[in-house]
């Protein structure tokens, strides 16, 4: 099937992925005297004598808004935020399916930081957390940063930490399959932008010691030119042995290749360079940076892909949806770093005994990896000292 | 029953009065991919090359915020934006249920107009309409008029021209239980704010000819002080006859009495002094400008309120679900007055025979009345050039 051609006429078809549904009476005098006025005086007093009072009484506690500016949206760059809007109607049907969530797109007509900011905090009081969607790197750092020190409520930038906790789920389990130790693997990112420095930040925090970044100019290592605040913030902690070269450089010896770049820029003789055993995540959608079965011929134990139409699929729907439905739960004041590992465990440990190099993560549409997810993630919450209730 | 005390009981139970709904399958890798990716980059595209089919390929078309500061609800004045949610939620709800309207809660935590216009105009390209909601006079006016001129979809502020359509429809089915021409009657508005500026701008459009505009101060006439620029503006098309003093004053042979101001200012002396056959439609909230009862004592033909409890409630609920669904299905660059106009006769016509001194208005949980005012809304958007197809 043409997913793409399909997929414009089921657009057609559908007018909206999402609606609203009412979930109080309204069809009486008296109900309408209690939903709205004049009962619904006294819930609005509440709240302005206790504004936490509104996680109570209103549905405030379980929406979250999928937020972007359409600067970066899917593989297809800068398309502007309305024609952003299909993704992030379609992330918010994915939120209330697998998660519960009540997610609501908002797309912002600006690309300017303080605007962007600015905006997302005046609206915060309708929203239980915030999700930060297809913002291009790196406005999407600062805007993050700073959301976060500003908003007590969870902001989630998931293009740099659903991707970076789904696929740290994917390495934990092909560790396992090739029986190497995540502390001992060298592992190269190639792309350096939010995904990238998201991934190699988080698998830091997991134990990884090896890393080594890399963008279209070669390897990230300190002193470099032309480097972001991040990369160079990034190059402080990574590429150790200060590797400088191309990427087939970076490629020789290494366990792990992780790709959120580009479309066909690994070779077969870059594969077979690196270590027996090696793992291969080629995640550049819709065209990896190697094709599955190229790179399985070209000797990979285990590779995975952003492809829905092979097996290990990559993909952040594994993660957003349980992960703020444990935040919500415990009306968490943040996603801190405890709660995204507690979801790359659950994930990895959801697929048990079927563990193998073709299975390495849960099926996005398992429900019971998201429950297992929401579990793991308020359980961490409550002992990083997040939850609120 | 205290709605008020029962109201808060039930806002604690229900957690929230509206919540998000899934119209597609997503349950299946195969969904996925055409819901979400790798499918869903070809409706972004197509939106990109031609911003207009987010109405077709997003539930955009159907999509309208209710927006509140929060300066301005219910009769609680300034209680704040997130206590405003329960009134913006349950809107929301009616929305949905009277005119299937995907409606969705939002407030703004400023009250700088340029910063809530900003705002708005940053997030509208999510929306297919904008209700403006419970906030202050005189700032509402230029929010209002800025976002119509900014913005080519439907702004439309409730509190004004809701009220206003409403309190028209009253009118009409009351002049006619007391057989007295619209454009004879001799009209006294208390309350000079955003309801009673917009109720004398909407009938004098209507062909009231006669029209007084009190406030706390009294009168408003052409050159008296302490007028914002909006009353000013009112002053010089209103009071033709140039009445100086206070309510009681104006009042004096009026043939109606509209009332969006205080509890207890009119008295029954003051209704006594009216025309004969007159008609007070006393709508402050909760309490009253004059009750029902003392006003039927004093005299009055027709008496209608804000309240539920009684006999011709004259309720906003009315109208903006139908407003917006009639807007939303000719995809409408605005609503305009022809269109209201459209919605007041359509209300006042669908009582029909069973028109009386006690039954002047639809009942708000009538389905049909808000299919009424739908039809008749579009038809007078195609014909006023406002539709878009």
């Amino acid at each position: 099937m043409n997913y793409r051609l399909e997929s414009l006429k089921k657009h057609k078809e559908w007018h909206g992925k999402i609606e609203t549904k009412v979930r109080v009476p309204v069809d009486s005098r008296e109900a309408l005297s209690l939903a709205y006025t004049p009962g619904v005086a006294e819930p609005c007093l509440a709240i302005k004598d206790d504004p936490e009072k509104s996680f109570e009484l209103t549905r405030r506690w379980n929406t979250v808004p999928v937020i972007t500016d359409g600067t970066a949206v899917l593989g297809l760059g800068d398309i502007g935020p309305v024609a952003g809007m299909p993704v992030m109607e379609g992330k918010c049907a994915l939120f209330k399916a697998y998660g519960d969530v009540d997610a609501f797109p908002i797309c912002i007509a600006s690309k300017d930081v303080d605007e962007i900011v600015n905006t997302i905090k005046l609206i915060s009081g309708s929203f239980g957390g915030i999700n930060l969607e297809d913002i291009s790197a790196p406005r999407c750092f600062e805007i993050e940063t700073r959301l976060k020190r500003e908003l007590d409520i969870p902001v989630f930038h998931d293009d740099q930490h659903g991707t970076a906790v789904v696929m740290a789920a994917a390495l934990i389990n092909a560790a396992k399959v090739v029986e190497k130790e995540l502390g001992e693997l060298k592992i190269v990112i190639n792309g350096a932008g939010a995904a990238g420095v998201a991934i190699a930040k988080y698998l830091l925090k997991l134990g990884v010691a090896d890393i080594i970044l890399c963008d279209k100019f070669g390897t990230i290592y300190d002193g470099a030119e032309g480097m972001n605040e991040a990369q160079s913030s990034m190059a402080k902690v990574t590429n150790k042995s200060g590797v400088k070269g191309l990427l087939a450089d970076a490629m020789k010896g290494a366990d792990v290749f992780i790709g959120v770049s580009a479309p066909n820029c690994v070779s077969q003789d870059m594969v077979k360079s690196m270590a027996p055993r090696a793992i291969v995540f080629s995640c550049a959608n819709p065209v990896p940076e190697i094709s599955r079965k190229a790179a399985l011929e070209a000797g990979a134990a285990v590779v995975g892909t952003g492809s829905t139409e092979f097996p290990n699929q990559i993909n952040n729907v594994l993660v957003f949806p349980g992960l703020f439905r444990g935040a919500l739960d415990v009306r968490a004041r943040d996603i801190n770093y405890e709660m995204m590992i507690a979801a790359s465990y659950a994930i990895a440990g959801y697929v048990g005994d079927e563990l193998s190099a073709d299975h390495i993560l849960p099926f996005a549409y398992d429900k019971g990896a998201h429950e297992a997810v929401a579990q793991a993630v308020a359980v961490a919450a409550a002992k990083s000292g997040m939850a609120r209730k």
